[in-house]
């Protein structure tokens, strides 16, 4: 049997794993890209190649998520820890309520903690006290009718936790930060106002953010701002008021490709990744006795499964044994600890497969 | 004769030019890193390779300007267009007087509008009316000596417009944008308070940008600005507070390692481009009936030599000419026209000779 290439086994949370054959494509873009001869980071961001790339990724996201002209695309940088300072910057005016946050896990407690310091806002939910284990139903929060919007964390990357999609548009505008599991499954994006997703899960390299915005939110922004921090720059000038990140752009671009092309698209990659998530999942199941899950059953997430042998040497241990087999990124994050499998988009069921049969194989032999 | 690669006929204004030997190094670090055997796109930034190769772009840095502990080094994202609002938001505070801005051409009066918006601020010399042809002596400024800082672009990038190093520290902190000659030459950076630099010229690939800061003005910042806009936010975090450019950060390792190791530092890259711009200005001057160089001489820029044949159509006729040997990305910016040359330290001075061959020759044929 080959020995399965690194690349393939790398269940990081992020930056992660990319497809076989993206990868190959970069490598030969970093020497020359075929449409130009020159290296891709050799690249003016004023180039007809880089403005047809930057057309390109928009029309992919267009297309992946059935997006109608309501909606504008932007790609940014800063990551979400930026947008966490310029979502309330840009639309928590003095004409709404204070905007409402969902305190769900680590990265939307520090999306509200940031939200805090630009000015008013209120918690609509917060899971802190239980420990980050479950979830609310969006639609059943009692949240004010005159909030600027209504912020939460589709996927938290760190607990395994993920909310099913909203079934209707909210009763404010319904901001999503994203980054954990955009493009991992069709949505309907009509439903929300924003949703916002960097770039190193499901997207490519880091260093880009993706941001699609309905332009009546882009209505309400106040005069004054840095250009920079306002959302209408970017999207005024086709991603490129400043020189923006040419190479992340262009992995993304290739990623959408791919996704559209070699996987067939959102409802495709949706079927592969419950695989994935099924058979992990029932996998630890099974090992219950030896095995805890971060999240609570429903609120599993299909793209990052936290769990733990309730010990820190059988952890390592188990680490250990992986890594032995060419798996790399399955330490959970530093602040939950434990062990945490990130199944995204790159991710193969075949990559699973081995995952799991090392996880019943380690089982078994301390059973 | 073999033909020269497109990659080394690259006189973009950036992002531009990579030295051949870090362009196969990221190639193959695409594939597979050596030190882990996984895609350098798929490293964790808090693995412990990429947190050797933050040390280690660190360490390059400090040993190439020669920086004592009263500087902290941060890797940055947004470039300095991000900066042009962040810089006033940190220091511009109410127990000084208001921040001066030298207007020296096209990316200075972007950086002093940015900080009109922010807050008030003073103008302290402008070039436009001249046309931005030529720089003052910073030295001369009638600078407000309670000033919070003053600002200046030490190359402006698309006017051809270098200063000359300043002599001594200023009356007030002086802070350089210095994105398009970091790195080009030894200076005294104890000279400055700040010194930023985005990456696309000199140091690599897009996405990242390089703080230097004198710990005194950190001391300055207020509390309760977003965190990731405050510059303690990533200086305290060693640049990974959120999830930095990695592959950004992974090229400018290397950019530096090459300009440490295989050029030998910043006198002998700075020779070298001395040599380069001394033989391109000689070849123009040779033909100054036909040629005009936007800059005065005192003012002339290393980096970047801005010129026209004084005719769209003539310049056109240069570019076909010079495309049709390989060479690119010689097109002015759309602010200025005409035609532009960035001698960036990755141009060799064999790709600044077949220009200077090309340019005698369609003179030749045009006298």
């Amino acid at each position: 049997m080959p020995m399965p290439h690194a690349n393939t086994l790398n269940f990081s949370a992020g930056p992660g794993a990319l497809p076989a054959a993206v990868l190959a494509q970069v490598r030969d873009a970093i020497a020359a890209l075929p449409e130009t001869g020159v290296s891709v980071l050799g690249m003016s961001h004023r180039s007809d190649w880089f403005l047809a790339i930057l057309d390109e990724a928009e029309r992919h996201v267009r297309h992946l998520l059935g997006l109608s002209d309501r909606y504008a695309v932007s790609f940014l940088q800063g990551g979400s820890s930026l947008l966490f300072a310029t979502v309330p910057m840009n639309y928590a005016t003095p004409a709404f309520a204070a905007p409402e946050y969902v305190v769900s896990g680590y990265w939307s407690a520090r999306a509200s903690a940031e939200a805090g310091r630009v000015g008013p806002h209120r918690i609509a939910w917060d899971g802190q006290r239980a420990g980050f284990r479950e979830l609310p139903v969006l639609e059943q929060l009692d949240v004010d009718p005159r909030a600027a919007y209504l912020h939460y964390v589709s996927n938290e990357t760190i607990e395994g936790l993920q909310f099913a999609l909203p079934a209707r548009p909210a009763s404010v505008p319904l901001i999503a930060d994203m980054s954990s599991d955009f493009l991992s499954k069709p949505i309907d994006a009509w439903h929300f106002g924003m949703i916002y997703a960097h770039a190193q899960k499901n997207l490519g390299a880091a260093g880009v953010t993706v941001a699609v915005i309905d332009r009546e939110l882009l209505t309400r922004i106040p005069g004054g701002l840095p250009h920079i921090l306002d959302f209408r720059t970017q999207i005024a000038h086709g991603s490129n008021y400043n020189t923006p990140p040419v190479f992340a752009i262009y992995v993304l671009t290739l990623i959408t490709r791919w996704l559209r092309d070699d996987i067939g698209g959102l409802e495709q990659v949706q079927r592969i990744n419950e695989g994935k998530a099924a058979r992990l999942y029932a996998v630890l199941d099974e090992m219950s006795d030896a095995v805890t899950i971060h999240a609570k059953r429903p609120w599993r997430s299909q793209m990052n499964v936290a769990f733990t042998f309730g010990d820190a040497r059988l952890d390592r241990a188990f680490l250990d044994t992986a890594e032995a087999r060419g798996m790399s990124g399955l330490e959970g994050h530093r602040s939950l600890r434990g062990l945490r499998a990130s199944l995204y988009n790159a991710v193969t069921p075949q990559a699973v497969e081995i995952l799991c049969e090392t996880l019943i194989e380690f089982a078994l032999q301390r059973a």
